[in-house]
């Protein structure tokens, strides 16, 4: 049914063939996704046995045990490293086996921390026999570590695991890599959300960014304002996040070095809020009289700054991070437009007809407020595009425009000194038929032009999985392994990843690897896991 | 994020409401889907308790207690018809709940077949108080009325069960409705496949077309030729299809009214077959020397068809149904001209240059090979396009082509007396962005210039799943709902069915109803399900 795409599988087999013969010495190295920075690796092999295998803190560590992160790690590495062994059908007559043990040693505290933008995730891991020593600055980094070490491990034909001679130095070309849910469109499960973390730890992504609010609903349950999730969520006990479930996201996220950034959008995409916050938005006008549709968020009363700052207060404290998410997307100003009394506050301020001179003056006042509770503010490219005084420490992303759009955009975004996160290529909620991580892939998030320090104000960039078609029957199967593409980029060294080719048979080991901990994953292309997912 | 997809769904929420004021009487009336030839509803309806409800045979029934495909049919729906029941959650303090009845009656047997071609599935609903009888004139037509039953219960917001007062007079408008899986491109486990058929069930589709090998693997496992797996499967143990696993599949199958089509696609399609069966393939030549490649099945060898017919006369036997489809399609001619073998055979035969006619000269071999084994043959067009004489029961199917190809090929074939299933809208493994289950909707098989016995000719089409970017981790959601499109298209009545937009809601509806029932249907558009998908 599909000749020429056979022909090209006949050729890509031929390359892959090609590069087995030309790599023929290493057959049974496997791979970490994302590519480390530096990794050797020899064919010489040790046979591990998990009745004879410890994690353990070396003695020069200042984590020890009792160190919450690492401790449930070593807990949870354990039976990523053996998957059979948790299942109770591995091998385990240890005839022959010598005891191998993975020694971890970190030069800085901060077990009960929370992950943040600071957080240092180098690590060097050597694998030798009888012992693998890994050596990282932060509890941090030992999770990226521990991470690549057990996609070291493999089993044989015979279930037998093993692990090379390895050395691996690493840290991340980005220190932000994000990944964007959207939880209005449609409402998430909890256990979907956190089965997306654990995904994200097998990426090295390193924040969630929960777009937990927008026009179709409000599931987060505000202590101060219960009514928003009441009334706007689709249902207030079904649909809902509550405290304890933002909690649990959370703690899910920091034993996996992954911070949880929170967006609450305005002054558009509210609509949902307006169900439980009377007076919230702009009533619409048809001619002179109201016409019952309603607009963004109504920036002339004073109310609506007090409840924003009242919102902010709580979200800040319930979330940890030192950032927020502010949206400030899409305003559009038709019903604004159509409002006397936001015309003659306009003409009081005058802004004359120029709304974006009012969507300034709104978001310039809601930055001071975010600012006021010691936080940093992200906010959508359109914040820049429109505004001329905004904090400088403000971090911008740029989620649209066409390639060269986007060069420009990051030109004119570091030239004016501002931080910028990347998210317009990767958009995986768009899909098309075929191997469309490829594009994913091949992203240059710093080909534009400008200076050196122009180029290290691109802090890094997010997946994004907007919510129009997706919920928890396809979010997994559409997010992964695509997302994995982007972890890449934004991990490894860009020079030495910059062949798709190369990457292709690597990513799909990595898919199979994703299947077998349980992620639903897509295939790449026409082939097989050994274990397969099983539909149950 | 997508303020233009925004003013759409807009849009889209007022028309909905406009259709909600226009059939505000029957707000409560749940539909079915596909969409019965004739349903009239009442407002007036009926509480339904499940300790109170029975499924029963009408005593004047030719099927009665002990007939397999009802008696597991009645189970089967009475969990269908109480969810909540069926978890042990639901409402059973019956204190003034009437008992209810569904009696069945059937007035032909054959509760022991296998549904075929010439199944009658019509059948006559009438709920009234207290009772509701299904009239059907077999227990295929039987078990599509427990379908559309099902889905006229529904529950009110305090959890209890109602049916509306309904008439439905009700069959399939085509006699074939089909879908096709892929198990070679990438195996799917047994489970997958009875979960589709599940699924199938539930939009009435009637044939599961097996497309159960391919160039890529070959799970069957034959017990003439058992190296035909054992060397061509991914894997010998693990990704195979053994004999009890396909009778498990065709059991299944039947006692949901499906009838299972086993494709073995030759000449060409068939590189895996060629691991378990020495000089089956026919091998490229690169000037004098073999190429060391190989190309379609040998068509100049006796061997060839030995092996053919003792392979079909093995599948006639495993596999029930009246028909099988032989493929035919994409036939690469490169590799036979360049062998000297395949030359002098053409010479030979007298076929000069033209490879069709040796083509041909193989089809007709295997179509007498089939006809021998009293089964009608299916194959994809390219059979018809390329070859003179093809016997008149032969099926064609059409699985290529732009729109206004499609309708002259429809012509074409039906203008040689050819019955013909058509498959190429239906190509459910392109994917697109957004709701293009529309596209798939809007197909009029009928729609092309010929007499009304050309049109009668057209017996139904196929929803395929071509695997080279599908396994069981995306089977589902990329499936269902947007196969449901397909399967109205294909039972209803297309002037009662023409809206798109009337469309809609019923079938984000239907979805939540998949949803429930446990399959992984994706969403259509932003909003929500009552009961989510878990994702556990």
């Amino acid at each position: 049914m599909a000749l020429k795409m056979f022909q090209a599988q006949i050729k890509l087999l031929r390359f892959l063939f090609l590069l087995i013969v030309i790599y023929g010495e290493v057959e049974h190295v496997y791979g970490v996704w994302p590519m480390p920075q530096q990794i050797t690796q020899s064919t010489e092999r040790y046979l591990l046995n998990p009745r004879v295998f410890a994690l353990s803190y070396a003695n020069d560590s200042m984590a020890q045990s009792g160190c919450s992160v690492l401790d449930v790690a070593f807990k949870r590495y354990f039976k990523l490293i053996f998957p059979d062994f948790a299942h109770g059908t591995g091998r385990d007559k240890s005839l022959r086996f010598e005891p191998f043990t993975l020694v971890v040693s970190v030069r800085t505290g901060g077990c009960e921390g929370y992950p943040d933008e600071g957080s240092n995730e180098s690590y060097n891991l050597t694998v030798s026999a009888r012992q693998a020593a890994l050596r990282a600055e932060s509890v941090w980094g030992a999770l990226r570590g521990l991470e690549s070490f057990s996609q070291l491990v493999y089993q044989d034909d015979s279930s037998a695991y093993f692990v090379n001679k390895t050395e691996i130095e690493d840290y991340p070309r980005f220190q932000f890599r994000g990944l964007l849910l959207d939880t209005s469109r449609h409402y998430l499960p909890v256990n979907s959300i956190l089965s997306t973390l654990d995904a994200m730890a097998y990426s090295k992504f390193n924040v969630f960014h929960w777009h937990i609010v927008d026009d179709p609903s409000f599931p987060y349950q505000s202590s101060t304002y219960p009514d928003l999730s009441n009334k706007g969520a689709f249902h207030p006990m079904t649909h809902i996040y509550t405290q304890s479930d933002v909690r649990r996201v959370i703690a899910h996220a920091r034993l996996r070095g992954i911070r949880v950034l929170p967006e609450f959008d305005s002054p558009g995409h509210t609509l949902s809020w307006g169900k439980g916050q009377p007076d919230f938005l702009t009533p619409c006008y048809k001619g002179d009289v109201p016409s019952g549709s309603f607009g963004p968020l109504n920036p002339t009363l004073s109310s609506s700054y007090q409840f924003m700052s009242d919102l902010f207060k709580e979200v800040t404290s319930v979330f940890h991070d030192s950032h927020v998410h502010l949206g400030g997307d899409e305003v559009d100003f038709t019903c604004w437009k159509s409002n006397p009394k936001v015309q003659a506050f306009m003409a009081k301020m005058g802004f004359g007809s120029d709304y974006t001179k009012l969507e300034s003056y709104y978001m310039e006042n809601i930055l001071n407020i975010t600012a006021a509770l010691n936080k940093i503010s992200i906010v959508w490219q359109d914040v820049f595009d429109y505004h001329e005084h905004i904090p400088k420490d403000t971090v911008l992303e740029i989620w649209r425009g066409t390639p060269a759009e986007i060069r420009a955009e990051l030109g004119r975004i570091t030239l004016a000194g501002h931080r910028v996160l990347l998210s317009a290529p990767w958009y995986l909620n768009h899909i098309s038929y075929g191997q469309d991580w490829r594009n994913a892939y091949t992203v240059q998030p710093q080909n534009f032009s400008g200076t050196e320090q122009q180029k290290e104000l691109v802090i890094g960039g997010e997946v994004c999985m907007w919510g129009e078609y997706v919920d928890a029957t396809n979010l997994v199967s559409r997010l992964w392994p695509r997302a994995c593409a982007a972890a890449e980029r934004l991990w490894s060294n860009e020079k030495k990843t910059s062949s798709v080719e190369r990457a292709f048979p690597r990513l799909k080991d990595f898919r199979c690897t994703l299947v077998r901990r349980g992620i639903q994953a897509e295939p790449l292309f026409f082939g097989h896991c050994k274990h397969e997912y099983s539909g149950l």
